[in-house]
């Protein structure tokens, strides 16, 4: 069996000086640089294995600082805090010498409370009732993805009319299908194509600058979520003056959230 | 005329190392450290006073690694990477040489484009219509707000029967009254109670780990904005085995989004 694209494309080797060493993946190229859902997804990796990890994500936030080159890359993370059962990660990511992403982590220890789900799934037809989302990928890393949009598909025509709103519910997943883990359900968290052009459809350009991710998951949800489809619904809530923000979130089919994001997001025009 | 408390709460000193010397504030007390709404205005506030910043805050994330004793702290800011018109800043607060706070911040020049306020305000009765809440404040900073529930206000009887849903909508201001600034507005999207507290009226043991701010408003808006009342709304997506997340919105008395903010929390039990 050879290895899923993802894996490869977040595979870290670990430096003598404590740093991680990564390079892009052409599989998840984006227009200009690499897919950022995998750039974070990078990061995070870069947490995940590090030996004096404890516990799992909890909250995420990276920075997106500059488009990287495609090559290799430099991830330098430290653990700025650790108490009994929390820890707090700074998160720096460099190309020749220059900064392409900041970050932060929080990771726990997770004990079970009362819970409750509170933004429920959205009633949408089964995945295989949705037609996948077919016609040529202008960029390599749409490809990797499964997606069947119930609501707000990437537009067809470009009127650059006001919709009036910009919600998109779509089910989602790894092409091929990948048993889900932190890494790629941050990469998931970045599926969403962005808000500006369901809005508003014209194809201005644009780029996540902050990206924020809360993982309400923990490893035994992920084992049960497997490798089937997530639900995945994504809005903005302002557009001002070059940036606008979104919010999302990603159940499983079992209707458990998983995860809910937000980024702000440059834009022209 | 007497300097408000909140600016003397975020006043810091430049010191000779670059680094800036701060001090919890009394008048912002919480129930163990200070109001996290006021360090994350410190934190943002060393970035605001640094010789090389360049444009205005559009995205702030701050991570609280431990309880504030109270006395000073030292912020240490860094612009990790300057663009034309964008700048990454990495933050961090130590206390007695331990971190207390990690941070990251993203500013930028804006420009004007078409927007959009997608998420509009929703129909409450006018400030003045709503009355104030009073009645013993349990802790200081509290005090330093003026708040009005229109939608769940603080439960009076802490019954631990879930609510189903945990929304809450509230006018708000600084109190005094205060021209509205970016520090003052991050202190502010920090107001709200936790969620938990909302959906299962029950005290049980809480702290914001993670807290990430979205500025829609630049100094034109926060001028117009001036010291009118706020609008906001705050409502938490999923709590689960010890963490959950509350988003939150806030809006000026025209119904412009100054503020979309997220944070993920602490829980026991």
């Amino acid at each position: 069996m050879s290895a899923h694209p993802f894996d490869a494309a977040v595979a870290l080797q670990p430096q003598a000086d404590g740093t991680f060493l990564g390079h892009t993946s052409a599989a998840y190229a984006n227009m200009v640089g690499p897919f950022g859902g995998v750039t974070a997804a990078q990061a995070l990796n870069a947490v995940l294995q590090h030996s004096q990890r404890l516990g799992d994500p909890i909250s995420l936030t990276v920075n997106f600082a500059a488009a990287l080159d495609d090559g290799p890359f430099i991830v330098s993370v430290r653990p700025a805090r650790t108490n009994r059962s929390t820890q707090h990660w700074v998160i720096e990511m460099q190309q020749n010498g220059e900064t392409v992403l900041t970050g932060t982590a929080f990771f726990g220890l997770r004990r079970e409370t009362w819970g409750a789900d509170e933004h429920t799934m959205p009633d949408v037809p089964a995945a295989a009732e949705v037609p996948r989302a077919t016609g040529p990928a202008r960029v390599e890393w749409v490809k990797r993805y499964e997606m069947r949009f119930a609501e707000g598909a990437i537009p067809v025509e470009w009127s650059g009319t006001d919709q009036g709103v910009s919600r998109t519910r779509l089910w989602l997943r790894d092409d091929p299908p990948r048993l889900l883990d932190f890494a790629s359900l941050t990469a998931l968290s970045d599926v969403f194509f962005p808000r500006v052009w369901s809005r508003r459809p014209l194809l201005v350009p644009i780029g996540t600058v902050s990206m924020t991710v809360y993982y309400h998951a923990d490893n035994a949800l992920l084992q049960r979520t497997g490798s089937g489809h997530l639900l995945g619904q994504t809005q903005a809530q302002a557009f001002r003056n070059g940036y606008f923000d979104q919010t999302a979130q990603l159940w499983n089919q079992a209707g458990n959230l998983l995860v809910t994001t937000h980024q702000v997001v440059y834009y022209k025009e």
